[in-house]
């Protein structure tokens, strides 16, 4: 599930199970985000012989190399029958799943883990995470993060009805589009619109409201995932124009009924376009996801929710 | 940037570069995707001693271990060696960066690699592919995926008001929400609200708009990326209710009117919810994000945008 209640990144996940109730799924099965609601539901520490483990509530196993006293030269082959003597025990128990997280320096462990059917689940800066799924059927565990987020900023000068647009430097054909670029982990979208806009331009904006959102998948450029895509509507502050030569070879404030017409656009700006200058004559309340801060219930933290702001909205909050 | 002309998933990228027209950003740096329009760009084969590697247009070296006619029981020093005298190669040719493509089997190489600098940039499947930045400064290179993306299903009865909502079975506190899951690689998201309603609820329904979107980072159960969470209008198309007994503890069809006033719902539902009552009162158009879909320009592909339908843009299309 999406919305759920682990308290802790390190916590093994076992994502779903066949549902008696969709027998009509042939190919699709039901997986789901099983959620622990607390690191204490790990059971503890088990392993007299073999890997030593931690188990988790869905039967899962987690073991990390850097916990197991593993000599730091231990070879593929000496690893290889630790990790074999202890998958018989896991069987024998009934464990669905067992995850290894290696870290860089003991890679080897990886290779001798492959051989006895683990594969890659991520691997991020100096640590790797390995999976094998020993329960029935295909794996039900959830996989890792699948899309990048990238973010445009549309800068509106109500004044004039001017629209801040960019050409590439880089591109073989040249068309007017909004600046932005991918956001960074832990970054929210309004800020990667400014930022981008201010790193691509030099012109200081803010984030009023989301405009717009596009899924493409096997995107190019985000190594084989997908892309998010997201067009924010961004207020300018300043509105000297100083733009990266190095990524931009035009950069200008163009009338919005102008890009509406221009042919020299890409298609999603084209349609952005249209949406603004509809907002720009009949209220930018027409196109507007407005961005609310909502309080999470499990970390204490806040989120941004972006949707319809609507006058029942406002009296109820 | 998110939009660019990669053709290949493959093609190894650089990202950015600092900018000299953002002098006053003292941490943030300028990261960009520079794009490469064609495979067609690859510089060609190189490398007479060490490892063969492709040379990109932006001054990035790509080593894949599976074409270099490595011995399979290649040791770790062995493969050290010969990175350290391909190391010292590029950098005198003034290479930016160096990426290997690691399979599993050859792992004991990521250690080798490891002990030279680099890093995991990610690991799918059988292959890991790590990095290592020979440029000036910081690392310039885009990152990868950085999000999980959860949809909901809000099904709506528009004959009498209803709304289909669960509870979690394993949750410590039970609140009504709508049912939902993560998206699997490649699935568009109203695709897969519609699947995810089938598989908890037993009820078959269409997509019929986007109706919000929530991120958030360090989401738990995401392996520490970020979660991005889109709800999603769906009419009924059945109304019998067959729910997944394994995931759920209840599954009702509850009053919209009734939901909004409840507090034994979650935040983001209870939000959604007024929502839902405004649109079916005064119409879903009020709150819809419509669906339309768009050809890219580089893929031949189509790919779907969401956002406000407005009179200006049906006659224009």
């Amino acid at each position: 599930m999406a919305v759920c209640a682990f308290l802790s990144k390190r916590f093994p996940l076992v994502r779903g199970r066949f549902c008696s109730k969709a027998p009509g799924l042939a190919r699709t099965v039901v997986r789901k985000l099983w959620c622990a609601s607390s690191r204490s539901q790990l059971r503890g520490v088990e392993g007299n012989r073999g890997l030593t483990g931690k188990v988790d509530r869905f039967g899962g196993v987690t073991v990390d190399l850097t916990d197991t006293g593993l000599p730091e030269d231990i070879s593929e082959g000496a690893f290889s029958g630790l990790l074999r003597e202890s998958l018989v025990r896991w069987r024998a128990e009934g464990k669905v799943a067992v995850w290894l997280r290696v870290p860089i320096s003991l890679s080897r462990c990886a290779a001798a883990a492959s051989t006895h059917g683990f594969t890659f689940h991520h691997a991020k800066h100096d640590r790797a995470v390995l999976v094998l799924w020993l329960g029935e059927g295909e794996s039900q565990l959830p996989g890792f993060a699948t899309h990048q987020v990238g973010v445009a900023g549309a800068v509106v000068d109500e004044s004039n009805g001017k629209v801040l647009v960019v050409q590439d430097r880089n591109k073989t054909t040249n068309a007017w589009k909004f600046p932005g670029g991918l956001s960074d982990p832990g970054e929210n979208i309004g800020a990667t619109a400014v930022r981008e806009v201010f790193e691509e331009t030099g012109v200081r904006s803010e984030f009023r409201s989301l405009l717009s959102v596009r899924q493409q998948h096997n995107h190019p450029g985000a190594f084989g995932m997908s892309d998010m895509y997201m067009i924010c509507r961004l207020r300018p502050l300043t509105y000297d124009i100083n733009f990266c030569t190095r990524e931009c070879l035009r950069c200008e404030w163009l009338d919005l009924a102008e890009l509406t017409r221009t042919s020299d656009t890409t298609p999603i700006t084209a349609r952005i376009a249209r949406l603004l200058l509809h907002g720009l004559e009949r209220g930018f309340g027409e196109i507007d996801l407005s961005m609310e801060e909502i309080p999470a219930i499990y970390s204490g933290r806040f989120y941004q929710l972006y949707h319809r702001q609507l006058p029942s909205l406002v009296t109820h909050i």
